[in-house]
């Protein structure tokens, strides 16, 4: 009985159009041409990897895409397992027309050329937005982005500041924001102005949220102007920061951003956690990792500072998580965003959603994003947290507190459609 | 099959009449007199505040029972999906005969009008208590409560010790230590003394347990009396201690209340991790929140030091409890105690009771307490916590380990009856 | 049907034979003569002194073996919820056709005197090993083990090294290493040479892994000789070294460990997070607890500085299991392993394992060691295991994903059998 609670939850559920909250996808090229766009991505590369494929072997210069397809699906075995295997093997069946369980060594090259036919039809990308029920999606756009030559009410801007808040003493970085905004940043009040430039721009082009990925020893303080000025004043004279001054920039440039998000009213989607570059000689995006001793404690401050800012916030770690349903249960502008990375798994998405759904007002999660590089990957991306739902739904609410189905369905509705909408739109 | 069993061990253990070991009942005013004392309490304020409705608007001076309701009903949507909502629809089919799944805007006003009349009755408080088998149930006294005008057998006082270890720097509760105690607060010497006779008063009045919460950060250690005198001489000649002469002073009280337990043969109920006023913008109660960075590992001198003081610990985080789970496995004087608050949501209490039944010995686990601040919510809040005791027994001791269904109900009636019995009384 | 298709797998999986990777087993007397060798398991000295029984009259002087169990058998009920109790009792059953649910004051001295018999036919490690089909395990040996009358194909040889790393300071661990190996330790340089011996002696003898455990608060660092060289220096003149010179010592043992490892080809073995001595009035083995604050950040260095050496590691909190996995699943030399310690119950085994067989390589995790220090544990140690490792697979592959019987059960041979032989001699 309960698997067929689930699976008839799951159809409705299924049934629904929505937005993807977060997504990394390049709006100017947005689905795949090759199954190497796929197996490209870093979940598999980055498992390849760790299973003994070596690096040079992935990332060979001039590597033919087929021929690095053919090397992946020779070290896909032993990844078979994952969940993230599943992805891969679902859009597959989904798109292509796969019948087989298993992407092998015989198999895959009838696969490449079938699904390469495919890809090759110019509505492609329509195709698969389509069949994956989206009717839009949030980009992650460097600051300096143009944002031109895409339907921003489709591919929805989405200013992404880890550069600006941890690269601003990186000369490039500096150059960019100058080119981008064209003013000098020799100092805090013109740094300010530059970034409400970015705000202005991006805000004109439909851009719908502020985002940055945070390191677990970061927290937000209200930066002092005038320290701010001093380290300015000192890079533009050639000197490098120390790390106390690295600090007090990424500081200053974060709490002015949040101060943008305020005066624009943009919700600021903080993804907490991440140590970048733990293993250099990982693949590329394959290096990251985390330390799970982070407390939502550290942003105390920020979150009474700003009642009139939604942050929708994701967390690296499952042991963040009850931190995050308990800081959502009592502050207003906390939001639950999404299972982020490490976290997307399923054993892990059970647990932290059961406990979102159980205590944080139905109105104050957001179910889900892909962080999907390219579009065919939101399709299996959300047939698994929907699964999910669905059997967290039919086992505690239908089951356990006796809810009748109709009622899971408009829960399943908030936390999938109608959150999203509201939050970034109905602010 | 499953779901019958577990049917049938919820309905058996239902039965049991037995001892809430930790409440915050007003023993003079126990039961509610509307359902603005239900829907008060701070779950559902602040809850309701998260979602969005002002504060002043919840707290709004003069503001009548009736009003308040509506307003809270009004808001109540958004929180349907909680686990604590469910505690208050559970609250008023019991008692009040209320036959919907929710309460709206169009059922509310009959449902406040009924409740009403019958909490007018004279001995609503007994009729609560029976219908919910509550033969008595823990206060948390201030530790100048006279604790006259109720039966102690029922309303049993804990000495609530947090404003001793952590506040005493104040006037206002030295000038209260003084009054109940009669005696100078200069030295050591005579706080101690002073101390020793809030525990006279308070075990003369049938009083089963010290109890206090602690911040993340709280590492208990012998205090140095000397230290105590120089920080307390200060106090008393007006000067403001700084951060270290507040920690020894609260580190040199807290070591001595855990003496008087000891010569008093007093549990010390130690409830962990909660950090206070992080939002000071909540509504009443709902502005604390915690650090999960915390570790019993602090409490490694306490536990050693008083072997014969039974400490009944309560964490606030899930991640903490298998670390309560192994020292409660390793030190004699270390006992569980209930799912506590941000941890008392079925996700959270399945995972960590589940983990507790499987290595702690029966004997030394409190399975739960209500922690309510109105006798009504020992009911639906027990329910819940049977419901997951049942879940676990019937699928991990009686299906997976072969238990009979009676070896499955000693074992509850250990950790719901029994447990609670010896560790306080049998002493 | 999940239960049946449960049993189902269980029953396949549990008739291989395999190898058990990590054990305390004494290659000289490896199973237990009598029940007093079983009851007398950490596990049960600790569970019965934590509910009630004094260490004393667990540990008193010349108690005969008989009257030991009596006396635990006593104290057994307490304990009898836990699954460590069930271990004992499914020895009882499997092994010497123990037919009641429950060890009792009324039943034990039947089963003392018919184990007993059993017990002392010559060739009963022989029949448990058969019986648990074991083909080998791994021995924990002292660096300075001769590791001789014992079949090293059976009984593996695991060169343990805490000793080196944090007791090196010691006279005595010193005087045994010189003893071992026949040099001086004046200098780094002679150090090493010493441990080099160890290596060839330990090979030599079929060693397979080179194994320590760490505490919390230990991060990898690669030593300084010339430090090295001087805190050797100081306490070859009688200094006792600060806890500085403590630190830099263990430093350069565990990294020179690593090189060492690199070069003899042994997989190093970390099991990490325990404090030692927290309970020093505990009873043997009964003594340690951890810390869950810990990060395997701390082993960023270590792991990307060897990635010829192959790391299995172990965590003791089941909140350290998500960095395990997200490692394992980044760093190629990172493999997970087994269910260590405080983690090893079900609710814990079943989280962890899962979250790892979602998002870890199939060939790079170990499943499941016994850690038993008596042969009939394993039995139903690794019985445990598989009726977790079977509900996870018909419910989350077969159920979940559509997975075959089959392929579910190769995933199970990986993680059991084949992976356990290419880690450890595939290399």
């Amino acid at each position: 009985m309960s698997r067929a609670l689930r699976q008839r939850l799951f159809d409705e559920i299924n049934s629904w159009t929505l937005v993807d909250p977060h997504t990394h996808i390049n709006a100017l090229n947005p689905a795949s041409q090759t199954l190497a766009d796929l197996l490209g991505y870093h979940y598999f590369t980055e498992l390849a990897h760790s299973a003994g494929m070596p690096r040079d072997w992935i990332e060979q210069h001039g590597l033919a895409p087929k021929e690095l397809v053919g090397r992946l699906v020779a070290g896909f075995a032993p990844l078979e397992n994952t969940i993230q295997a599943s992805w891969l093997v679902e859009i597959c069946q989904a798109f292509f027309g796969f019948a087989a369980e298993r992407i092998t060594l015989e198999n895959w090259e009838a696969l490449y050329d079938q699904s390469a036919a495919q890809m090759a039809s110019p509505d492609w990308p329509q195709q698969v937005l389509a069949k994956s029920r989206l009717s839009g999606l949030f980009l992650t756009n460097d600051f300096d982005d143009p944002l031109t030559g895409f339907d921003p009410k489709i591919y929805i801007p989405c200013l992404r500041t880890d550069d600006l808040v941890f690269q601003l003493a990186d000369p490039a970085i500096r150059e960019r924001l100058q080119r981008a905004t064209g003013g000098e940043l020799h100092n805090s009040s013109q740094l300010r102005q530059a970034l409400g430039k970015l705000f202005d721009h991006f805000v004109s082009r439909n851009c719908q949220a502020c985002a940055i990925s945070l390191p677990p020893d970061f927290s937000p303080r209200r930066g002092d102007p005038r320290q701010a000025d001093a380290i300015l004043h000192a890079i533009h004279n050639g000197e490098t920061p120390d790390p106390d001054q690295h600090r007090g920039l990424a500081e200053f440039v974060f709490w002015t951003l949040a101060e943008l998000c305020a005066e624009y009213r943009l919700p600021f989607d903080l993804m907490i956690g991440v140590n970048r570059g733990v293993y250099p000689g990982g693949v590329y995006q394959g290096k990251d990792l985390f330390d799970s001793r982070v407390s939502l404690i550290q942003y105390r401050e920020l979150f009474n500072a700003f009642p009139q800012v939604t942050f929708p916030i994701s967390v690296l770690a499952s042991v963040t998580n009850q931190e995050l349903v308990s800081y959502a249960w009592i502050f207003p502008n906390v939001v639950t965003n999404g299972h982020w990375w490490y976290s997307n798994t399923p054993t892990y998405i059970e647990h932290d959603c059961a406990a979102r759904l159980e205590a944080v007002p139905r109105t104050k999660q957001i179910g889900y994003y892909s962080d999907m590089y390219k579009l065919e990957f939101a399709l299996p991306k959300f047939a698994m947290y929907k699964r999910i739902l669905a059997k967290i739904l039919s086992e505690r609410y239908i089951e356990d507190r006796g809810w009748s189905e109709e009622r899971a369905i408009e829960l399943a509705r908030d936390v999938l459609v109608t959150n999203t909408e509201r939050i970034f739109w109905g602010r």
